[in-house]
């Protein structure tokens, strides 16, 4: 199942970490921003990682340190006690389960999954059928937070699901994050998760409004800022985005193709509910707007130069 | 010009306040929530304070504390240093200053008039023009936060125009906030309030709609409480206001319709600088809305009552 | 397959009608507003016609008429040449096609399907493969216009597909439209009607906005009316529901869920492709309030109870 | 009061034109695509007509064709019975009267005054007081259509003030426009001005996103204008624009700022009335942003070049 070397890694180290540290066996799929920062997180703290991802370079830092590379997810699943998955969007959650080699065809009794992607309920339930009736136990497990947070530790976990299992797995949550909520069942952490990027991408929508408004208005984006942080408005976002939008620096902590799908998400959401959100419907439209101007791959924040233009 | 006993106040005690403090005469037009917080606050701290109201009763209070009353705008400026004026839109700011005996008619050289209404810039420019006109000073200095931060003498000042004044009345301003900044020329300050406001009623769309899908969504309101307050978005807003929000109580800390007046006249600056905000407009709607359910004098987090409905 | 008295009829009739008629054996699958109009019209213009219903007694009233009644999808499609369908929305159109007695289990070389309903384009291309795949022909043809027209002969037919097929249904679609656009390959029809609806949507949306702040101003509602009709947006939408508007009569031509339905998966389109849709997206909200009011199955126009509330 | 060679004109020609035709003189202030268009049908009609406009080099083509040229709104006011006016906006609709040689320092008792600008209803209502006031007779009659029609004489007059002079007009309403109506006070004629303008504004918007889309998801833009020919949007807007939008020709028949202006002022009008208006709030973002595009001069259509950028 895994290419020759690293078949031999798993077939000889895995047993001695078990023996060694009394940490589970656990894989990783998914090497993007925030997947790469959370298993290398996991691999400092003594964990034995196994780390897997469709373009398989984006493995090589981490098995510079230590991971073992898994060739397939199905591969890593059949290796580990608890595999964690962090993809792009539903569609790639999906395939990493469903493929051919996917979670799935690896799950069988006693393996547990924690799908730590952003997705839809829909989604998130598909796989969680998908792998109780198999005999695995399923958890999401969403995050908030981006780059920064994920590499110090600081993001906070979206758990819904298997109680058991997210009781088991807080020992890896507490390396990644600073507090893990556990919301109920399996959908619940899609969804918290949709409502709060929604917002986040509701409020940057509107400090790009607020600075280009204001400057255009003759009034110095910094000031705009300070009397912002002495507000009732001052949030870490602010002041993390807000310096970096006046220098237009927008190196990418959340991808705003992202932070868009997730607008739209919360957005169809609400349309399943009949739920009217039109200022999130607006705000949607704007970071449309900007994915469409080709700033989908940078910083969500980017949506300020398609506002002030 | 004083009714009987308050003109046997200000003949006597004033002389004896300026002899004894040191302190400035200092006049406050207009009782409302943050003109009666601020007027007490300059009262606590030992300036002799005339004050003055559209309706004479809600000067009662302050008069109790010490406070003398004026019988017009124009008793007010001819009786003080510096008259400090807080009214509720633009109209009524007109009408304070314009009115048979406001402020103008009490103007002379040597008198200054301290604008703290949230107004439109146009607005502002009017009244710096005919204050300077006949021989007094003129700042605006509207203020960001809302009753609470007014009692506590937390509220950030905003203050453009004559920076010779600014100076001086900083010591009022030390008074009822913690921060000031001097912005420029006329108009400054109150452009930066309508960006700031603006940024406020989009937030608190965004809560609401957040708290409304989420909770229709079957998630609890206080964990998506707990969970913004550990994320990029948590700010005094969020804590002060999403528990009450929650609860149905709408006390008025900051009064919706003065809330949709601040992002219709943002939007409004908007469209005189050719600057499209489609996000605060969509909030505007929904604050318009909200007022239009009679929502009005509530607070303006009561727009989380129409998002949800 | 036949419930035993529909089966005689089959049985019997139709190979007399083929005899003497000269027409095809036709199809017709929902029978919903739009579906039982254009079925009923085809079975007066002498086809042999043989419906089908989820509900079978929505059946009953073409039955009859002289229509024959098949008891499954499947059933319908083996006895005809080509069968239409008209289903409300993607998951119903899907279930006709891919259930277990569905139209895909009829389909064999020679049978051609033609769905007229409003779908996704996935929907109908998923269903143009399955159908092709088994030999069939397969045209999407969603119309434009609501139940009047189609009563009347008059809708407007937007084929896609199979080029052929359509040129041997045109007999058909003459009896139901008024004009036929071929649009190129399946998906074509269906963005088509995406992008029709969605104008009307916001069109209605635009004159519900019209009609509440114009009599709130003290306008009769007549009189824009008649000021609508003496100009550039003269058009029969408006004269057709701008009298029940006012009247509040909202007998459904076309259901507000549906018009809802069709205003999301535009802007879900224009999320596709990265377009904009700013205005289109604020109907959406209106529509989904509108839904939320419990006007879903009401006429879409009644979205104005919830505009002007 | 007049320069030397029109002096003479007016001198000789009135009295001759009076007797000779028993039309009233009639004066026309403001030469922009509908005032000149108005003034020069008045003209053929065998009105003796004066003209005025702020660059009087816009006057020549009328005079080159008998029209007499004023100096001044005043001198026009004092020369004729009735004065018409269509200005671009309010500032300069108040400009005209209220200026230093403006039409109120000529109106008299027995002068007439009728405003043809689109303004807002203070505007409308401050002019009124002030010429009736001095003893004149008010209408205000903005009108329904752009070039073209006002070349043809199919404008739609929107009038409300005075009756009589309603009334009296009727000659002139007749030669410029296709049906007048008389809507009641002053003020009503501009709120259905508004309110028609609005739903024009989020019509075109509505084209451009609906044609946007479209031509992104690979239909041809002419099969969507024909499309919509057939169906319930049919209206004489759609036909007009529609191809030159696709063309990329956008000449002026009815500019953009004026359009944007039209869709803020109605939007202003739902804020005062507490009626909320989303969807044309969000078209008028869209126009603001085509303004700032520089957009401004051009047809009121090429809001397009921004929907589809």
């Amino acid at each position: 199942m895994f290419g020759a070397r690293v078949a031999r890694q798993i077939g000889g180290v895995c047993a001695r970490h078990m023996a060694s540290s009394g940490k589970p066996e656990v894989g990783y799929l998914g090497m993007g921003i925030l997947g790469s920062a959370m298993a290398g997180r996991l691999l400092d703290a003594g964990f034995p990682v196994t780390v897997w991802n469709r373009s398989p370079e984006k493995c090589s830092d981490l098995a510079a340190k230590g991971a073992k590379v898994g060739e397939s997810p199905k591969a890593v699943v059949e290796h580990c006690d608890i595999t964690f998955a962090c993809t792009s969007d539903p569609e790639s959650a999906r395939q990493v389960v469903f493929g051919q080699t996917g979670v799935l065809a690896g799950v069988s009794t006693g393996k547990s999954f924690i799908d730590m992607s952003t997705v839809d309920e829909e989604t998130s339930k598909e796989i969680a059928l998908a792998v109780t009736a198999k005999g695995g136990r399923f958890l999401e497990a969403p995050v908030s937070g981006s780059k920064g947070p994920a590499l110090q530790g600081q993001l906070v976990v979206l758990a819904a699901g298997d109680k058991s299992l997210c009781d088991e797995a807080q020992a890896c949550f507490d390396v990644v994050g600073k507090r893990t909520f556990f919301l109920g069942d399996v959908g619940a952490g899609a969804r918290m998760k949709l409502v709060v990027n929604m917002m986040m991408g509701i409020n940057i929508a509107a400090l790009s409004e607020g600075l280009a408004v204001g400057t255009k208005a003759g009034l110095q984006g910094n000031d705009i800022l300070e009397v912002l942080k002495e507000g009732a408005l001052n949030c870490p976002m602010y002041s993390l985005k807000g310096p970096t939008m006046l220098e237009g620096k927008y190196a990418p902590a959340f991808p705003l193709k992202h932070q868009q799908k997730d607008v739209r998400l919360a957005v169809a959401l609400g349309d399943q509910l009949g739920q009217s959100l039109p200022v999130a419907a607006a705000a949607n439209e704007t970071f449309k707007a900007a994915r469409s101007a080709g700033y989908g791959d940078d910083d969500m924040s980017k949506v300020y130069e398609v506002v002030k233009r």
